[in-house]
């Protein structure tokens, strides 16, 4: 409800206090059911939060890591061997590996006397961008859609919110917050999206945090609230986006962007420019990972498929620009999406 | 593979010999990871059965049940004591139900003396008739599909297999069960059909049992598959059809023919004449029921969304006639599925 939005009771990840300071984290492996903020007071530390997924999300990532290099050289180490060290955390993260490079540079230019307070202060650059480019997909967004009407049902798939951020709201779930901010209180409907179920225990968690009118779905029921009419927009985020517009995200995207043209409601993708890739011409040249079957046959700590049970466990799958109604970038929207659109915003 | 299709290692229920036999069930709650078979040889022990789900599907319910009658006459109980008593094991199977009037029915048609035999008979012509109505869907089904091509894609939900049959193959997997016999090669895939995973659980068992190509899948990524091309056809069961043809079937087929007709594959669904309420005009007279929150948020006894979320879970969903390619009867095949084509066939 409106009256009752509230601004988050939680921080994703946040530095505390000045530059002989740690990061705070919240373990995001501990939710939905304990709220518990880890302490990092050590590279190692870091290294470790990103292995063991306590902290998730491109952008997240690279929030954690910059402010990795802080905690790292504090102990006396240089900067491009914690560097070196924390790109080993997760091996395929882009933003990780941007947000190092950007410490590295700020480390090389100027006084080595300055260096601490000087890589804190990319730190917190490297996090007030990301917040401000979730600001401005949120606001972006919520313009989009501001003829919603009040109470209007949206439809989203897996996490993008604040905790894929450092200290933002995300993407999808952000231009949802904006829109409960401006008053439209919102019905979301969160798929909890199999396999690994970040729509049941990261989205409906932050929903609740905000005090946002929020029901979980299995992701086959989302087709019958569809039916029912209770959807009158579904938006996502995404992993990555290709020139023509075609779009990776989590696997089941595809099936609810095939389901909201079936159900004539409009599909919207919400994503920061940084993630497309214009080197790729279209989503067949997008590779998709494949993950491992004990995802799908041992959810949980359960065995529930027979033992030998052949599994296709696809990471991604890719919905094509024509069943996306808008891309929702921090520079605007891109509208129709089709290549001459998105060069057009990006260009 | 054609070659090494296999005929069932298992079965879902049988009668152990003569009239001083009893009931041996494949319990069901311990798949797919253990196969483990209860003698029943009370009416105590039937009704535990069909209460805890270890027997579970309308038709096996119904077959139990009567034997359950064999069973519960031998302690010198009469027919209607049993018979009332079974009845309050699952509150709301027609097949049990009906069975149960069967052998009431049965009882009274002749002299007390000989009821042992009579109530055996009657119990194992009720197995036999649902043995031969999977038969005979079986092989309109094969028929219909004999087009399809060698390793053809058939995507399935849920499951509508031998498990939920007395002695018989069931319905949808009968289909598939009766191409492989064919040496028509199928290659399946199993929606594992959340929330409570029938497909991972059971349909995966069943094909595996049976030597067939199975692959697990998400439900959410049935799209992605249908997408790169690897189903040719959908085949479910049903649990009650309207007279015009509107099928309501486990939350998720409605999904997944709707991706179905968007990707031009045509969508079956296999049910017995018996499935059809020709009282009911049109799906939107099916009643659904909504299922417990917990199924979702507690799956696979971890909780897996925040305390209090707010959870819809429709235990089925109603697919429009107009997304059916056919219905797949005893009796034959509905094709187009309208009224007067429905009618036609049960007329």
């Amino acid at each position: 409800m409106a009256d009752s939005f509230s601004k988050p009771r939680y921080s994703t990840l946040r530095w505390h206090d000045g530059v002989d300071g740690h990061l705070v984290l919240l373990d995001q492996t501990r939710l939905p059911t304990e709220t518990v903020y880890l302490e990092c007071r050590t590279a190692e530390d870091v290294w470790q939060a990103i292995r063991r997924l306590n902290v998730r999300g491109a952008p997240a990532i690279g929030v954690a890591a910059a402010y990795g290099v802080c905690v790292g050289v504090q102990s006396g180490r240089s900067v491009d061997e914690v560097c070196d060290y924390l790109a080993t955390s997760r091996p395929t993260a882009v933003n990780l590996f941007a947000a190092l490079d950007r410490m590295q540079r700020a480390s090389r230019d100027g006084n080595v006397p300055d260096l601490p307070p000087r890589l804190l202060a990319e730190a917190r650059a490297i996090d007030a961008e990301d917040r401000e480019m979730c600001t401005a997909i949120a606001r972006h967004g919520a313009d989009l859609l501001a003829d919603l009407p009040t109470g209007a049902g949206i439809l989203t798939h897996c996490n993008a919110g604040g905790l894929v951020s450092g200290s933002g709201d995300g993407t999808a779930l952000a231009v949802i917050f904006e829109l409960a901010r401006r008053g439209q209180r919102p019905q979301v409907f969160a798929d909890e999206t199999r396999p690994l179920l970040q729509g049941a225990r990261l989205t409906m968690w932050e929903l609740q945090q905000r005090n946002l009118d929020a029901t979980l779905i299995c992701d086959s029921a989302a087709a019958q609230v569809m039916r029912e009419g209770r959807i009158q927009a579904v938006i996502t985020g995404a992993d990555r986006i290709a020139a023509n517009g075609d779009t990776a995200n989590k696997i089941g995207t595809y099936s609810v962007a095939t389901l909201a043209r079936a159900h004539d409601i409009p599909f919207y993708v919400a994503a920061p420019t940084t993630t497309f890739d214009l080197s790729l011409e279209g989503g067949s040249e997008i590779p998709i990972e494949q993950r491992a079957a004990e995802e799908v046959t041992h959810a949980f700590g359960r065995q529930t498929a027979p033992d030998g049970a052949n599994v296709y466990n696809p990471a991604f799958d890719v919905t094509p620009a024509e069943l996306i109604t808008a891309i929702i970038t921090d520079r605007g929207a891109i509208q129709p999406v089709a290549r001459d659109t998105v060069c057009a915003l990006l260009d």
